[in-house]
């Protein structure tokens, strides 16, 4: 058996005269006629997504791009200030950022629905499933991922709008109910208002669109490689990073 | 004058009930509403895009994507399986990748037609300007961006395929003519084919949605953004990194 | 009260005609006095050490340098070969791969370690420290981090050479007690050898120097550095990413 | 010919039972005999240098270690305070400001030198080849780099210095010559004063060392490592990152 040796992929392939995508000619069949967020789905979940899938795509990879002068893209500013000649390397400090305690967090609220509820898995009661969830964090001490929010303590209009969005293209599926149920039963148990964040709802939604817990970060980086580009673009046009220095500089002690 | 410590973006600002991007509502007016290439076009060019400037930046975010196994994509690949709770600098790792050797050359294809006419220049002789570009790149030996390929000696089937989208859209303008007069002045000269490749296509028509030329490359990387998760994935599903490692190791002789 | 608007560091401060470092004047007292190893002790601990301080902290440094052609090397090497004029670029690529199953193990050792015994703590009985973390790991079904190697199951000759340093050196204190304790203990309940390895030596002796857990990660990502500048350099004088891209192209195949 | 698959490399081999590094076994004769700065030596030089040598390595490394709390290390903080999981790209991400603006600038005059004199170059007149030097990036309208300094117009201290310590190390070369004759030049040229800088130091020393011009980054990238890591431990000590965000918050206007 070479089976060992055997290197395979199936997500695409370059020709001489053609390039293949989940083997859909790029060329012919793609460009021009699926839009990025159809093209997202295709490479993320393996097939052409209708048109409603694309529009629910479309949003989770919207949500993320902007978010005013954030940490990760002052980063990335100071960054193309000192090595204007490599973007990337501008765009990879932004991406850099999208750790444990922003940004990323949708991976650990994909790994917690997932893990009580396996992608694969059959039919099974959502409100226990929550319940477990919940008693099962509380006794490790660890915070449920993708419910509340410091600065959105009602309610995060994103997440909402992510949902209805999932509800109206039939997206919509166990895993935005399991969250939601998680939801319930930790405000009940915790006696204060818990709703679904942002990263929480990409979360649920990815699951029910089928992606791997992993693969639900995909929507903050590929949005947020957007967002810094234009930051970046806006600090080369109008450079930034003296003032914030100064600033700094201007309330920093040096106490050794 | 309190100017120069004053930092000023254009870009967006997260409040506590809204996050404006270029000053629209994200929540009421661009989840659902906006596809990504139309928001990509919002962030880069500061206004809501036509739907057929939509559908010419969603060809130009898919045309690189995926290209098989490339080098940077086995890099991702790589640091993916010694740092897989950090999925984030498989991505940075990819990016870093795309350089004046790869996927980075529509910067500098972009940067040679604005150098040749600004943005915000008059009307030019676009033939006069091109045999400009040919005859001052020939006296400094360097290399024209954006025309000739390698492995495509006969025409790279995606450039001509956004060129046709250019058209169709309406976004085709002086730039796009300009590189296919390079092109033609250059053949000339050279006596060979010298068709316009993918990066040259990027640069050409991101001139032409007047994106300054170091965002050109913010196609490139926003799409390899998604490519490298698709395959980040995959590599978490399906490892190869230790029979690619085992491959080189047969292949290779230490020579103190 | 100002204080929460003031901003502090102890590392550093650069003036006009001077550099200082942990409030050491870098160009009188640094500069041909401290070898890298006392540097490299002097920011991450705080004071000047002692010779054979230095001289351990050299050993720390230099045995991560160069382990072959590893993953995380070949990354980097990719990422020069497309990106020739940022190499900081593909530095930052190797230092990326440093992550829970590579180079960066040294992190989650010393915070087992710290955790069984903190560093501002009183002195404690260091077999039963030992038998609580073998057991604790044992019930949450967790790997010991530190021990154990696939590659080297008698011993790993580098962490034995480093425990030796540390003897000599007089380092060794009892953090570097603790972890053979702990590899007594876990030897006796899984009945196989289970030597230290170099990234368990790494952390044992980084906590008797005093460093908190996080920081003990540093001696593999300044060496790597190092070990992967020698490869850039290599890469570009005499490229090998071809060969290896041609290699992984004989075994690819692509099965959508 | 099988030639064109091998794949070869003469830095190290990681084999069971020992480790070599240009020949040499890690654990037995490079572990607790030599200095971190010997292995620098040794790992892009390809020799085990004298004493003296790695002394004069040890202040390369140790001269850009830290600068106080500059643009890419305030962006490392910002990486660390979201992603504190994932050091290495807090790392990676203070190593990619070394570009051509800041840290990066040794790479261009080491290029610049070895351009005028090839490193197996025969001798050669330096105050004419000085003279070429100055000329010729006249005529280009391009800056010379390693020479003259903003905030240190009367000349770097730890330029000085270097110079001092190659001299007494006897690794002062027709390289540190060369770049003194081009300062004296371009001063009279210029009218100004114009000392070498710190970077045009670390250049020159390289390069009588015997470094490739693009191996000159390797003792910046090395050293702020090092700084990066400090200021890493110290931020996850005692956060700064929310501070600096307000401070930024407080002057930062928003003007779509």
């Amino acid at each position: 058996m070479s089976d060992d040796t055997k290197i395979v992929t199936g997500l695409g392939k370059a020709e001489r005269h053609r390039v293949l995508v989940r083997n859909i000619d790029l060329t012919k069949d793609i460009l021009g006629k699926l839009s990025f967020g159809q093209m997202t789905f295709l490479m993320l979940v393996g097939r052409v997504p209708t048109e409603d899938e694309g529009r629910m795509t479309d949003a989770l990879l919207n949500v993320l791009v902007e978010h005013g002068m954030v940490g990760n893209i002052i980063a990335a500013r100071f960054t193309v200030s000192t090595a204007p000649e490599a973007i990337q390397g501008a765009v990879a400090t932004a991406l850099l950022g999208a750790g444990s305690v922003h940004l990323g967090s949708s991976e650990y609220c994909a790994k917690m629905l997932q893990d009580a509820l396996p992608l694969d898995g059959v039919d099974t009661d959502l409100t226990a499933a929550a319940q477990g969830v919940v008693e099962d964090h509380a006794n490790r001490k660890q915070r449920l991922a993708g419910i509340g929010h410091a600065t959105h303590p009602d309610g995060d209009p994103r997440a909402d709008r992510l949902y209805e969005i999932a509800a109206e293209t039939g997206v919509r599926g166990r895993y935005c109910v399991l969250l939601e149920e998680i939801g319930k039963v930790a405000e009940s148990r915790h006696k204060r208002r818990l709703p679904i964040n942002v990263t929480g709802a990409i979360a649920a939604i990815a699951s029910d669109m089928g992606l791997q817990w992993q693969m639900a970060k995909a929507f903050a980086l590929v949005g947020r490689t957007l967002g810094a580009m234009a930051h970046i673009g806006e600090e080369l046009r109008n450079p930034m990073n003296r003032r914030i220095s100064k600033l700094i500089r201007s309330s920093l002690s040096y106490e050794p």
